[in-house]
């Protein structure tokens, strides 16, 4: 079977790898799409810790093929998409529901198979069934809105919040959708990029400057979608008075920025930072099915497995490119 | 001046009453839209405790035209929602924000002068300024939205809930909006009257027939906004384990309905009530302002003041007919 | 080895049964202490519905004597509480968390072998250990303590709460102290047998008589843990306007209570019901741990196995004994 | 009337000011006591925008010894706690009850005369009456208790939460004991004073020398109550993954922390600030009344209006003295 492997930092290739086989509890799925993350990059690069070499993709939507004992005859046939954090069950954190701190944590597409491949066995318990009036690529957008939806979860959207959000990007355009959606009247956003400005607009965004004259302390919330510390660094200005700010963005590991805890304290800010996600893809489904986000006009590209690694170069230039999000399609030829 | 006076339950007058002052710290609105509320036609018809004799109309929106010596003069021909709850400030109440209940209250549109009439005074702490891209008739939702945002407060949604609305009159389209606006990703909605349904599908909603075979357990949250106790006391069989149940309409003050408190213990739900609003105006002319909450739509009809006892006429007969809200224009003549 | 069985409502027997063996994801517990719960009693009665017959106890502590292939050694000689709900993990409540609601859920001391037994192999994921400074009769106290823990997070306690409590059982009294320690201020509690008002005096209560004179609208948070339609039908005048019951105690299935749905919207009431436990069982151990909730005091007789009869024939009288928990010790003999 | 008046930084001097006469809606309060707060003196000192010259005193109880128009004549005779905050009512902040944000906030003991004085005016809606159970002196902690509880408010403390507090000071022992009263289950205090963790352990604190190796990463919530930014600068690592920090103690205007926005990002921290306080003056005077939160034993000082230079000269050394809070009492005489 075909399928991508990082091997190290900087260093990728498509090779031949055993058929996975369904064990008792598990599903095996043909990928019909599996999207393109940025942490996918960041890892590929060497800026965020990865099992090299292994197998990435955790954006994925497939069909059934076959199924273990355990599993239940009638999925065989239906398109699921995978919730990509297989939990331990036993340790502190899965027992207090935060799996996305589990410290045996197993992730499709990072110790386990992932879906830049043409099938992978996925464990039942993360399988999520596809609406029928949802494409799979459509689908495989679950997966990022969940983590979109913890990371709001974490913060808290109010009726009515005025928000802004840095970086237009797939995930900045995920977060406006779902701010909207969480009861923000009007989001503002900020990118370099004016194509990405205009697939915002589209989308219910508002283009935003940043301009420290018309912004400062403006909004009820303020998102970093961009993992730039120098943006991250001056977010506490934009937020109004007992406002909160949502650290989404992947700086890079040793970056620091400075923060004044008098301003803290004497304008009542809330900081939060989200990582993954825990269990919000059923509601990130439902939303993608309901139109409430819509995720068809984020795909900027379709590749092959083949056509990865040209992908990859598109976003290895500081995000001053329009791409947003590219879909990798396993049954692709190039 | 002119204004509509409930003289007693059942009898409304139009008559001359002296013009209203601004205060030192009230502004004097020339009314220019004031919303019929179901709790007008209650109040009216004896159903709900009121102050008889008084001027009805809560859901104000109005111009500035005069202010006391305390308001600011550039206040003067800009527009206003009226908040219509002016709160005591000193009781156990006021004290920790529950306003709606304060101990000593006065209501504009109750024991205040309200707004069926050509002008009225209001408290400035009362008045939130109207958006310029609104009509002062959309401004005047506000209120009505703000206890649309309050109820959901009290009961909480959450991204993804599946939402079920029994009656689909202007507080049930408001309440279907602002729930999509909170994070439903479906919203179902029943009314006997097919044209309020067909308003509800264009505004985003599902008709729905309450056949307990398909409904039974399948919402995340149930809302109530009938006030028909036939309807109430069978909507818990609609929530899944675990939901939530919120009455919004107004139920006779003496029905009662059976509730199975071994319902609400196994199937672990939640009912919540609300009454009136606190602090949302704010959010809810945010709302409207950016186009999540429509509210032209909902309006069905504008009378002049000689027009109220014809659209009260309209309301008397069970909820049956398609009106859904009528707006009093007191600068129309008939 | 020895272990009571329910054969069917009303019919117990103390008998052999084969000896448990530890799965590969099982720990053999020898049972230090099991307490006997009010749904035992509820269930033994035919009150509650149960998988007949079944060996019951489901508020465990014991100590780990074997231990299956995939568990940790180290962990043999340890002492640990048993969660008695062990989801399938698949299904829709469990992919939110919601396990108390798994649609195939697993039970020690339901559906899998209980704690009113000499040994019992218990999922390792279902154990928490047991403090060193604590004993393990008082460790059994985790269990319903979670219980309360779980319902009052589902309906909320704020800081200076006054809370009222109907019973004065082991559930009562578990609850009068988790409240205080969640904030309450003060906390009245009602019974009719004056022993337990005494324990519940020492535990930082006050004691009340319910008198609708004293106590109308005077709580923040009114609790039921009676069970008793009459009293829960009652509760609702307790609470101030905007106030919350909690429905604990175990109603009649096919009980109804008269509800006013005006009542629930006018004074804006929320009633939340409660079912079993999810996550709480870390926190209550670390409360009793603490001191914080003291369970010693609760314990109101030990009986061996063969004195089970004997102590639910305490019970059977309409709660009108001075019996609070009785706590099954295997190892003892008659 | 006698006063001390804080000239401008550094300068205080015992004055003779004109007796303050009670406006319609006003309470003449005779002062029984009011406590140094911290930020008395880092106003003082200059580290902390004041607008001199004026009366300090803003934790104040006293007795009711004249009234205005508006005001019930059976509350001369009672005694008051002085909710220091008085709000305009109009502005945005205030509307939506944010009223430690008013726009145009007029405070007691800032630019409204405060409490160290015989007398002070104050608006009946700040007024608070004191229980019979409590002392003036005791009553008068209602104020930084409320600032405390609006601070955990702020960040959330959970059922069985690990605490830790750095700083044992006056604040550091509410936080404490808000704390545990609040559902922690072990609260941790540092401090380098010996005498001050005397008082924390006896209560219910343990002494913790915030040693890295044996604190990493343990606890669910880390509150500083130091102020100082070299403290500050090192509490996320003592937070858990997906740990909570509040910033209570107040960090000198200009000064920055380094902040790493992977680790906020990666281990899902929050960081909160908290200023001032709400609504929280009721619920803090009824945990002291039940005994919660113990207030007695952390008066070291008690001071006639002569005493206060010497007071703050206590505080002026680097908070290593074994002071915790001085009472100042107008009717002691040196």
């Amino acid at each position: 079977m075909r399928a991508i492997v990082f091997d190290n930092p900087g260093k990728m290739s498509l090779v031949d790898i055993p058929e996975p086989v369904a064990g008792p509890d598990e599903i095996l799925l043909q990928v019909d799409a599996a999207g393109l993350c940025g942490s996918d990059i960041h890892a590929f690069l060497g800026a965020f810790p990865a099992p090299f070499p292994y197998v990435p993709g955790h954006e994925v939507a497939g069909t059934a093929i076959a199924g273990g004992g355990n599993t239940d005859p009638r999925m065989i046939g239906k398109r699921f998409v995978v919730h990509p954090l297989r939990q331990c069950g036993h340790c502190d954190s899965c027992r207090v529901g935060r799996i996305n701190f589990c410290s045996d944590l197993s992730i499709y597409g990072g110790n386990l198979q992932g879906g830049f491949a043409e099938r992978v066995a996925v464990h039942q318990s993360c399988l999520y069934e596809v609406p029928e009036n949802l494409s799979s690529e459509e689908a495989a957008f679950a997966e990022p809105l969940a983590c979109v939806l913890h990371g709001l979860g974490q913060i808290g959207v109010e009726a009515g919040d005025r928000v802004l959000i840095v970086g237009a990007g797939s995930i900045g355009l995920l977060l406006l959708q779902a701010a909207i959606s969480s009861g923000a009247s009007r989001v503002s956003i900020a990118d370099l990029v004016p194509a990405k400005l205009e697939t915002a607009r589209m989308l219910g965004g508002h283009a935003n400057d940043l301009s420290v004259d018309t912004n400062k302390h403006a909004f009820d919330l303020v998102i970093d979608a961009t993992g730039s510390p120098s943006i991250v660094g001056g977010l506490t200005r934009f937020a109004r008075d007992g406002g909160r700010i949502l650290f989404f963005g992947v700086c890079p590991p040793d970056a620091t920025i400075p923060l004044a805890p008098f301003d803290i304290f004497r304008r009542e800010l809330t900081i939060a930072g989200c990582f993954s996600l825990v269990r919000e893809i059923g509601p990130a489904l439902r939303l993608i099915g309901s139109g409430a986000v819509r995720v068809a006009p984020l795909i900027s590209a379709r590749q092959p497995l083949e056509g990865l690694e040209k992908a990859l170069s598109f976003h290895d230039h500081g995000g001053t490119t329009s791409d947003i999000k590219t879909m990798m399609i396993p049954s692709l030829h190039p």
